[in-house]
């Protein structure tokens, strides 16, 4: 039996927030810490912490600023990062492929 | 602006071992807890646990019975959990969109 897509999906870029960073990152090239909160609903300290993961696997890059007098914080992906998320898109697809197939023969009951 | 797709993701629906519990279920109607084990190289403890949180949400049915002699722990999507599946793979659907569109213009720098 062939490996089933869901054991390839990392859950460091899979989990919720993280893909949503992710995804938003790879949009935007670079991208600030407030935007991120205000897209994806969350608190200061959850993106923080998300941020924190990804930034210790080397999937982002996180500069602090200034834009004027004002501190900003920008993330970016590296090339694992883009690497990373190609690989997460991919192992989805070949999920929803099995979903959108139904009953497969290789999943069926014995 | 238009809510990012990862805010749509249900995290009950979208953790890697659910995503993966819920695509064979799917996939093979009525499917064994030995067979998910398997597949997703899941110990029985592991499993057991995610499977207790995707019947509470509602979303499988877990009977259990025997085979000749040997006990059988039967998983079956609900209605409901159709109905998640379903809904998982239109956000998926719509995220991998944005990633392959790049850098679109709403998630862009201000």
């Amino acid at each position: 039996m062939t490996d089933h897509p869901a054991n390839g999906l990392d859950e460091i870029v899979h989990q919720r927030v993280r893909l949503g960073i992710m995804t938003i990152a790879h949009q935007a090239r670079q991208v600030e810490f407030a935007f991120l909160r205000t897209t994806l609903q969350l608190t200061a300290g959850n993106l923080g912490q998300h941020l924190a993961v990804l930034e210790k696997a080397g999937l982002i890059r996180i500069e602090k600023g200034y834009e004027g007098k004002r501190t900003c914080t920008w993330v970016t992906l590296t090339a694992a990062g883009q690497a990373a998320l190609r690989a997460e898109i991919a192992q989805l697809k070949q999920l929803i492929q099995q979903v959108e197939e139904g009953a497969a023969a290789t999943a069926a009951d014995p």
